[in-house]
């Protein structure tokens, strides 16, 4: 899987690594028990510090995106996904309250911000194919 | 208006401060022409840095959101809030790609991401009276 990130962005790069991850996962790039590089070579490799990648695998771990094995190493949960908690309710209502603020001010309808968010949600698992909602 | 900032969050102050502001100002309890507190008032106010208010102030000027005037100060845009721009546009599928790409993986179908995107916009604007769209 290709990560990208942008230094020069104000998304702190522990935060950036972890969308990507994310990203992979719902595209279908990553699968179930897919292996993920160690800390150390995913460090190297993206040219960042030890700590940033394992803040990220952490926190992903903590969620229930990844499971970290003493020998199998770093896999994208095999076990089931995390479902849809209060926590991630919450948290996704209130990162989403920012860009339709935004949005609203600038003159977007709510019909065009719900497209907008659809036509996301479409990009965002394009590669899934029968897995998909 | 009440700002609240987190300061155990992830999200950078300027940050948190930029998505108050936008956020009073979609609500309306911001409206254009309404003057806000200067640069070292709110800072004191709110027990944060100089710089940081200064930092939110500059962009929200850079995009338009308001005015820094040398006499009336800072006011929240009187001569109309910026369109939806190309960058805006990026910006807004960008962040909404991380919301959409996670609440896929936990089982959240387009349909329902969709639902929550309108209720979200309807709660950002709720207090906007006869000018919402």
């Amino acid at each position: 899987m290709f990560i990208e990130l942008d230094l020069q962005s104000d998304t702190p790069i522990y935060a950036q690594l972890i969308d990507q991850l994310i990203g992979g996962i719902a595209s279908g790039e990553l699968k179930p028990g897919d292996p993920l590089p160690s800390v150390r070579s995913l460090a190297e490799d993206l040219g960042i510090n030890l700590h940033t990648v394992n803040k990220s695998y952490n926190l992903l771990k903590q969620e229930g995106y990844l499971q970290v094995h003493r020998k199998k190493g770093v896999i994208v949960q095999p076990d089931g996904m995390p479902g849809i908690t209060d926590d991630f309710l919450e948290k996704l209502r209130h990162q989403m309250r920012s860009l339709a603020a935004a949005a609203a001010i600038r003159g977007m309808s709510e019909e065009e911000f719900a497209q907008e968010s659809r036509a996301v949600y479409r990009t965002a698992i394009k590669n899934r194919g029968g897995e998909q909602q």
